[in-house]
């Protein structure tokens, strides 16, 4: 495998420590490539970047309207959030509006990732349920379209036709891939196909193709009337309400709390970021080729916001602070920095 | 900076996922390289892989005597420890034997590492202190290497000795330092120098010169006498006592715990591996590029375990299994494996 450039960097005692190399897709609506790093055309698991593609059928269906979604469930729909008290009770009310509760669900257990809300739960004597899954959201809403094709299915029971809705094969997921389908315009039957974190499949798709369906995400364009209304409604819910689609301290609850709709942004495993700038038409693609935390692709996203969106000076210090970042130790002192590396803040290469 | 060679990665669906690159020694007690991979001479921060040599002027002085001290709290002077209840316990045993408290301790505080024991503090309403800091037990070495300083120097008042000792120019850190030099043969004084998570220095060297180190903490040989019995006592106390040296289901533990003093082995921050093998006379060191948690340098180490140590059928199955195994889901489904590369599975370099 040929080597990818030096995307971010640890520094440390006035040297770099560790550094991470990686990919980078910046595309139009119209697929031409308006900034590549490294090899856009290698398959990728994009993991969660994806997941406002995924919640497109959850809109162009009806089923959002049918259940009366509100801008926080939109949004928590395309989250991986954090487990906090107020993410685990808007999962439980996407549900309940569907006449559904936290059994519906199959994306699995997992404790927090918030912090606070860790120790929260284990000061209370509290095991985690299903809502507390960063995608309980996204399965929330997987629900609310399995419900409502029950119904067009001529009045199955909700419980027994969503049974594993997770499998490729079944209905919503079927609705679902077909989405991935048509607004990344990869050919998903024959790519590799791995099982999520949550248990649902995730397709290897090139950075080239997941930035094009961001920016076709970012315009509409490219995309049916009903992706592209759903789009757009989707990313006015995530800027409305950015707290929903990570939370409390995370990066895309950040940006998204600071710039509106000017940014869609989501993280996803393994080092993946999807981004959109609706403003500039553009849609955006990280992997970091370890992928072994968030780190390193999340200054990286911040540097390419930076670079890219004209900012008012405040706002560019803020994104300035998210690319290029204080490393502290357990006194509190100031022990290195975290940063996107020099590829990402002189000449990218463009072509 | 020139491209190292993939040493592990993380599969799903069949295909990489993702990979992380490094550089590795093997080196004997006379410097000569039985195996490199990548840049072997390039300057690193070993971080906390390198805590048995910064405990050897605990025991080469007479402090580990004059105090009285365990295999056990030998054992958690080179530790990284994740705040069980035992290990904080033997930290302040440590300091009362010195007849301190954690006041004494200069590392700051963070929560444990341990998860249960994150929960289990949470759960009594309790707040960390320096006792779980992972390095509790490291600065209680220098604690009591410190009070024996302290009546060397005309019985000074011991709290007012030791204030700083994780300065630099401390006689602790002085003595500390003069130990990573002796071991490392490497010119500390002209490297880049930077600060480590609990405060004290860490000094920037290169692999080839860290596993020569291990090396003679292996065999002793190019060791100074005190220096080569201070070695071989914490050998065989982390040997004895291996829970102490990292904690429940971690690797050095599960490691040493099978093996006993066949292998010595350490992890550090950012992807930093040092071991000793001493029926072999080997010492190693191991740096991921990328350094962003501990899953590709364990997998490596076991890697380096698995190749270079003959092993009866049972340990070999049990050490291979550190070195592929499977990542599961949240749902406990097997959805990939993290594994060492074919650079350490087939035909290292050796020369």
């Amino acid at each position: 495998m040929s080597s990818h450039p030096i995307l971010a960097e640890a520094l440390r005692g006035g040297i770099v420590e560790s550094f991470h190399r990686g990919a980078l897709a910046i595309v139009d609506a119209d697929g031409g490539v308006h900034t590549a790093l490294g090899d856009i055309d290698r398959p990728v698991f994009p993991r969660s970047a994806i997941k406002v593609l995924q919640a497109l059928p959850l809109v162009a269906s009806g089923a959002a309207d049918r259940f009366g979604l509100s801008d926080e469930e939109l949004a928590l729909a395309c989250a991986s959030h954090g487990g906090e008290p107020r993410h685990a009770a808007t999962a439980a009310a996407m549900l309940a509006k569907a006449g559904l509760d936290v059994d519906a669900l199959e994306c699995g257990t997992h404790w927090p990732y918030h912090d606070g809300s860790i120790k929260a739960l284990a000061a209370a004597g509290q095991p985690p349920s299903a809502l507390h899954n960063n995608c309980s959201g996204k399965h929330a809403g997987f629900v609310c379209l399995g419900c409502l094709l029950a119904e067009q299915a001529g009045g199955r029971d909700r419980r027994d036709y969503l049974r594993g809705y997770v499998r490729p094969d079944h209905p919503v997921m079927r609705e679902v891939t077909a989405a991935l389908q048509a607004t990344t315009g990869y050919e998903l039957a024959r790519t590799a196909v791995g099982t999520d974190g949550c248990s649902i499949p995730t397709y290897a798709i090139p950075l080239r193709h997941l930035a094009h369906a961001f920016a076709r995400v970012a315009t509409g364009c490219g995309l049916s009337p009903g992706h592209a209304r759903a789009a757009q409604r989707l990313r006015a819910a995530v800027a409305r309400a950015p707290y929903m689609v990570a939370g409390s301290g995370r990066l895309d609850t950040r940006l998204m709390e600071r710039l509106g709709e000017r940014l869609f942004c989501k993280v996803g495993a393994e080092g993946m970021y999807c981004a959109a700038l609706p403003e500039l038409g553009l849609g955006v693609a990280i992997k970091i080729d370890d992928g072994n935390n968030a780190r390193a692709c999340e200054v990286v996203l911040a540097a390419v916001v930076e670079r890219l969106l004209p900012l008012a000076d405040d706002d560019r210090a803020f994104v300035h602070g998210l690319s290029d970042l204080a490393l502290g130790n357990w006194n509190g002192i100031e022990v290195g920095r975290l940063r996107a590396a020099d590829a990402l803040r002189g000449g990218a290469r463009h072509r």
